[in-house]
């Protein structure tokens, strides 16, 4: 059963700004709850209903989770889904600080925007063994739920530091960066340093110019069609595994 | 100035159902109609706000393309985005009928289910210059405004054919297929056929056992982290990009 305050509490976290206040934010669903659960993430409080928590009170309580068994309708007014799954679960922020570059493929982004392809990236990044991403700090916030949702759990995994990106480039001029342009070096050509960074631009403006001008090789995945351009969260990916071929 | 009936007619519009029935679909946003205008799609009617109108009206004449004006209070009556653009167009379906093979890459979709994804990976096979597209007829429709708003202006360009997957691969097994999976040959190590087609399954389920019984070739992105797989769109794109290296 939940208070009217919890419940405002928890409806709040699906704001980025309360997000940023409580520094915590939301997880829902039946699968993304099971990658949470393997993370070392640090899980404040699941809400779920009798069915879901029957089958992980033993966990939970081995592992010391608090959590709360609600209703349909409770749930329903905490969730920010159209159709929730289950359960809800209340996680503390988890904020990166970047010390050193590690031998591997780092990613640099600059004013994403769409959660969506922020998700997609983290999922990518994983998948291809990506030591960290740095994002400019005007990029789309990594706890939004829909980037959480598309990132399918390798949020929970993947470091992802917000940091002033021209900043940071500049400081780390040894490191090569790639930056993904329009106009640029044929992909197929290019081999990449054992520690790269790849620079990925915001979805319809492009890498900005103080950005690019920081950049050492500019690369393109050439074009085979009429098509005006890539998504950015697929020439993020195609650069990824073409880093590794 | 709209009359209540045309009002009606538009919204249903963004239902599937009714798109079928009227054989019509939506696309909305300046740069989508910049898209429109120069496809070969049969627009059949624009309604736009006069500022969008005095900048087009010359080559909507020239053109002979049927407009309205409308004012931004009709346009949000009639939009389907929360924040509409100016202008919003009525366009005839085309229906591509699959003839024969030209050499080059195809792509099989097996129940794809969400819009973006269908969307994106239209947009990468043009990108790619792949021949055309093969849906199962569960797929999701791609006159589905999220598919037409991810595809770019993609999907005015690159044929689209609906028909039943399994029967057709059946008939075409002499065509190299190649079946994106979870546990197959690295892809890094394949070589494209001229004339292939790059299989694609659901974004949870994968291939269905039928499709993937009719595939030569199993194909997998190597895995160089934790994440549980890639994003449908991205395993597509990553595999076209493979294919011309």
């Amino acid at each position: 059963m939940l208070s009217k305050n919890q419940i405002k509490h928890i409806r709040q976290l699906h704001q980025g700004k309360f997000r940023e206040i409580h520094r915590q934010y939301i997880v829902e669903g039946e699968k993304m709850l099971n990658e949470l659960l393997k993370s070392e993430q640090n899980i404040l409080h699941i809400y779920a209903l009798e069915s879901w928590l029957t089958q992980h009170e033993v966990y939970l309580k081995k592992h010391n989770i608090a959590y709360t068994a609600i209703s349909e309708n409770e749930l329903k007014q905490i969730s920010g889904l159209v159709s929730p799954y289950q359960v809800l679960a209340l996680v503390a922020h988890r904020t990166f600080h970047f010390s050193a570059f590690q031998q591997g493929i780092y990613i640099a982004l600059d004013q994403i925007q769409d959660p969506g392809n922020m998700g997609t990236i983290i999922r990518s990044a994983e998948w291809f063994g990506v030591k960290g991403i740095f994002c400019s700090e005007d990029c789309v916030e990594v706890y939004n739920s829909k980037v959480v949702q598309s990132s399918m759990g390798s949020v929970f995994r993947v470091p992802v530091y917000y940091l002033p990106l021209a900043a940071f480039l500049k400081q780390h001029q040894s490191i090569n960066t790639y930056a993904a342009v329009l106009h640029g070096d044929d992909v197929y050509n290019k081999s990449f340093n054992d520690t790269s960074i790849i620079v990925i631009g915001n979805e319809s403006k492009g890498i900005s110019n103080p950005i690019l001008s920081l950049c050492k090789h500019k690369i393109t995945i050439p074009n085979f069609g009429e098509a005006e351009s890539l998504n950015a969260a697929v020439s993020c990916s195609i650069i990824l595994a073409l880093s590794k071929k």
